[in-house]
């Protein structure tokens, strides 16, 4: 599921930083969400520790009343005590760091993931994920490192089919990222589900004619995204805050679980965008392989089936799998055009323009950016 | 906010009967929700007895864990804990009935209502709102009932610019519901902020012009609905499950907030489809007026200058009103229309497709649905 | 149909100016496309004249190598020419004046009409027609003008359901022509057919209650335009050279004729944007009523019967009505919306931005055009 | 210019077989278009000979009232005739064959090009055109049969970045057909222009690092196709009967024709949906480059600029550069989408379902196909 987008629409995320300190600062916000996706199916609470870095978190001007670490140990907490309240596991994550876009060295990287990971492993998470990586040298440093734990490691990039931002192929990306101990490989976020699916089956025609196993991880947005190049979703002139009429439907979940599964991947997740009732989507897509329902189930029917109690008969009408299975949703918005053209800058790590401050964007920096952007 | 539908994608409230049995069942679900609404800036907590009456619940085999004394009466409880915890009033609410669908009595119709207000005045809520009303009879019998509490009494119904289901003008509808005793009038659910507003000036016109006074109250949806006849979005093919792309943006919230504030309302509120984030971005918009922010704007920059602090400096270029604000936002689905034709049957109380049942529809009744539909 | 913008896509119109001199300038291609009209099933060749008043010609800097009695006079021949290869009837049109914008006297506007009436009447046209009036009032001088001749006359305004530019209904403008001596009345250009077809169901409906009788016709364009508001298509931002998604399709046209037909309608033509393939859809679908099918239907199978002969086999599995009649066609165009917001300025007649002069435009009242354009 | 669809609209040739008897049938129509596109700026005539082959004429039950040599006849002397009265060359055409899709030899196929091109010898065409080829193959044996003439060849495939239908690159495309002895390469027909143009810029970098020499061509549709697989806007559901809102604006055209020049082509035309205005706005265009606007812009003001003598100021507003290639225009059809799902059966020659037969298809046979498309 996507905590930050989720968290940031309930009012405990703050959009630009997204950093997670909403952990110790509002747990019972957090551990409800944990629940609801608990509730929806998930099978993994994963530790609310995104961009929970200490060089995230004190970079450009975040306010610090909370330590990296008390958030990350709070983090950890709440997500052991709702994965109790079901059978569920807890993930430890890390991903990307300002530092690596900033040009640190490997050692210095690699000690901000350490640091992390000390936390992680004094509250005993089940297994490690390193996540959200535009760059494929980095998440193998990542998984260097949380592979000495010597708990399990998966390696989630956020990249999709033309892949990484320095051009390493989906397949090239899964085969360095294997080699280096990770078990499992797959993407997250950036891209809808479809197009993270395509990646993933690139990711494991490369590792299988490599020679290799793995087991295989998607994590896509629940955003529509046709209309994206390399960079992925940051790049639509509608992130973060114009995003909603590319929101994914329950039905489109259906698809995408469906597609997911047959594609050979058997961790089958969301990031930014999946709200509980997406994740409850994908697991009664795949209650057939599972066996059961969530327990978020008592309050869906099956395809709809909950409107046959619905008051109007022409909504009752509604009930069934083909009429939702083939809708094309309206937009209700007919001054919008349907897909948007990316106004990324083609830059990438290396280049100046991605130096990362601590200070706050000044309003001369700002009218600068703002001038470039017309252009 | 809109209740209903956020706990549905919560996964505490089913989607066809819409029933808020979670207010005993999963109190913390409420009590969270009711927290986020209050820190977006809510002055008022709701109770969540929507569709709570005694002949709903039994109705269409709900299975009846709670009484619906139980239900209203932990809603109650839930609303005024959330509501000391800031400075809100606690509104409690009476929707319309399935026994006046059905063709039931003034009577019966009343005593129902009478049976959930006994709740509402143990709790001793701050005021009464009558919502949710298609027909104005029914809702005037409402405020008849909700009158004798000497309670202050708001009314609203679920109508746009075109009127009540049996053609009554919003103008008249706010001039008999005034008469009837309402202190604040206007309209909630069914229909786009925009569209909800223009109906409230219409009944401001008619009130003042009948040399009557009032204060006007509008609850619209979060879903853009253009294409929605008299009846709202209700008919519309995407109710309620592929809606997303129609979910106003926080941008599209402020241009409502502002809209609604110069047409002279002064209960500015949210219906279905509503998110904490979307009331924030509401009492944004009137901070000037209110004189201060909403706790949860600790979490989010003004017009988007959160964005100052993102990692990609084409990002920080959006953080900047003329941006957002001018944003026409893509929807992403290239194979989808921007506009749906809606289904109704053009049926209303009084004809035999809208007498509602207590048991579940059956195959039969089903098939004969669709084939109808088909036509 | 629509000489002025087939002859303009053709090269032989000037947009902008919109005179018709090609009627003397190049005959050739004028009598082709009153063959082809003829050929699509036209019934009624009317003059190719369209704002060829004298002062219209004087207006505006356009260069006058033609009398207006030169370009009336050949207008008049070619269209009896080509009549008189089938069995149909030329009517000769006037329409409304720069004079009566620039308010000048109805003595004045009138003798412009009675100017062109004259090359009419020495030319023997069959009928004359008053159309594309926005101002009922000069519509009516027109009429009072015409009927002088005692041929039988018609009279069209370019108005839709809101009425004409003063805020007179179009049942009320009908009931004014029909007075005036009107034998035919109805509405031409502005908008989309089915709006047309509403406007003129209005206008029989009053004439009808006025006790009146009176016969209707409608030329709508061929552009779809949901989008506009009481002034029609020139508010689009689209007008007049980006109007292509618009377009018609035939089968559009095929429910336009049955519509029109439907409501009582039978002078069914077309306006700007009309090719001869959309007269002969109108004539196709028309043709159990008239008995026969036009000649271009040699070229043409029904609903899409010509594919039966085409090359690859999925083409050949369209020939068929259902799938022409329930097509959405796409418009490849995903970064554009599906509807404009109109620009007008809301003046009319009256208003000194209508006053009309005869030089072109200075840069200086561009740039003051530019600047208003923009607020 | 598009002469086959252009006809088809004016009345003149039958979609479906597409074949062009009008050239003996209607010459005044023909000649009327050659002048048109004459006007428009055209500087090469091309013979309305598409689809001439006796084999094609024969096919699928057409009426035969003329044979294939009175139309390649009439075609050249129309051409010939319009050419001399400006300074326009004459181009003779072949195109694809139903013998190569049904498998006929590399002898028979070429017998065919033959006889159409003794007609084109004996009226002395200027040079010589092998264009709308799907197969490379086929296109190299035309470029075989029309070399011996020591005219010059032109070879142009219906084929866009993906290659030919037997996927063969268009770089690999390109580079047989001048090993053949085409003097012009490049592509026609079946995908918008600037896909065109992309499609024959791989064939010119690939025919430059092949160390070979030619001059380049471009005839692209007039429809805008995004959503198009490797068959071209054949596969589009809309095709041909419901394109309408792909049409490309004039405006459109600028932007190809300066993509296009910038791509080293120097031939520019223009294929399916061209229309005169359409090649107008190319030569527009190029009018530094050529040293003179065409003949048809007396009747059109430079982007826009006739706009200045329009009535309405606000239309006046319009006359200006960067209003017209700025604008978005809409659709003005909100229950449509913005792109379609193409619906080829991915076969190709070689497939049973390809073989071409005279006789119309029977019902059975058409039953068989709506219940494969169906699928």
């Amino acid at each position: 599921g996507g905590f930050v987008f989720a968290l940031e629409k309930r009012g405990y995320v703050k959009a630009g930083p997204w950093t997670p300190e909403a952990a110790a600062e509002h747990p019972e916000a957090v551990r409800q969400l944990h629940r609801e996706f608990l509730r929806a199916g998930a099978n993994v609470m994963q530790t609310f520790t995104f961009y929970a870095s200490d060089d995230k978190l004190e970079n450009r001007g975040n306010k610090l009343t909370f330590t990296g670490a008390q958030i990350n140990e709070a983090a950890c907490d709440l997500a052991r005590e709702v994965a109790n309240e079901g059978d569920a596991l807890v993930a430890g994550g890390v991903c990307q760091t300002p530092s690596y876009l900033s040009c640190k060295s490997e050692t210095e990287v690699k000690a901000i993931f350490k640091k992390q990971l000390d936390v992680f492993i004094k509250k005993n998470v089940d297994f490690l994920i390193a996540e959200y990586f535009e760059h494929v040298e980095e998440a193998v440093w990542a998984v260097e490192v949380l592979k000495e734990t010597g708990k399990p490691v998966a390696a989630s990039l956020c990249i999709g089919p033309q892949g990484d931002m320095h051009g390493v192929s989906p397949g090239d990306c899964a085969v360095r990222l294997v080699k280096a101990g990770a078990q499992i490989v797959g993407v997250n976020c950036h891209f809808d589900p479809l197009t993270c699916v395509e990646a993933v089956k690139m990711m494991k025609a490369a590792v299988e004619k490599a020679g290799l196993k793995a087991h295989y991880m998607v994590q896509p947005l629940a955003y529509h995204t046709p209309d994206c190049n390399c960079q992925g979703f940051i790049d639509l002139p509608e992130f973060p805050f114009g995003l909603e009429p590319r929101i994914l439907t329950r039905w489109d979940m259906h698809k995408y679980a469906r597609e997911a599964y047959n594609a050979g991947i058997r961790f089958i997740g969301g990031c930014c965008g999946f709200e509980p009732y997406h994740i409850r989507a994908v697991a009664e897509e795949l209650a057939p392989e599972k066996g059961f329902l969530p327990t978020g189930s008592e309050k869906h029917g099956n395809w709809g089936a909950g409107l046959e109690m619905h008051t109007k008969p022409w909504v009752r009408a509604r009930a069934r799998r083909d009429y939702w299975e083939n809708l094309k949703p309206a937009s209700g918005r007919p001054l919008c055009p349907s897909m948007s053209s990316p106004d990324g800058w083609g830059v990438t790590k290396g280049d100046a323009d991605l130096m990362q401050q601590k200070e706050a964007t000044s309003q001369d920096q700002l009218k600068q950016l703002f001038n470039r952007s017309k252009c």
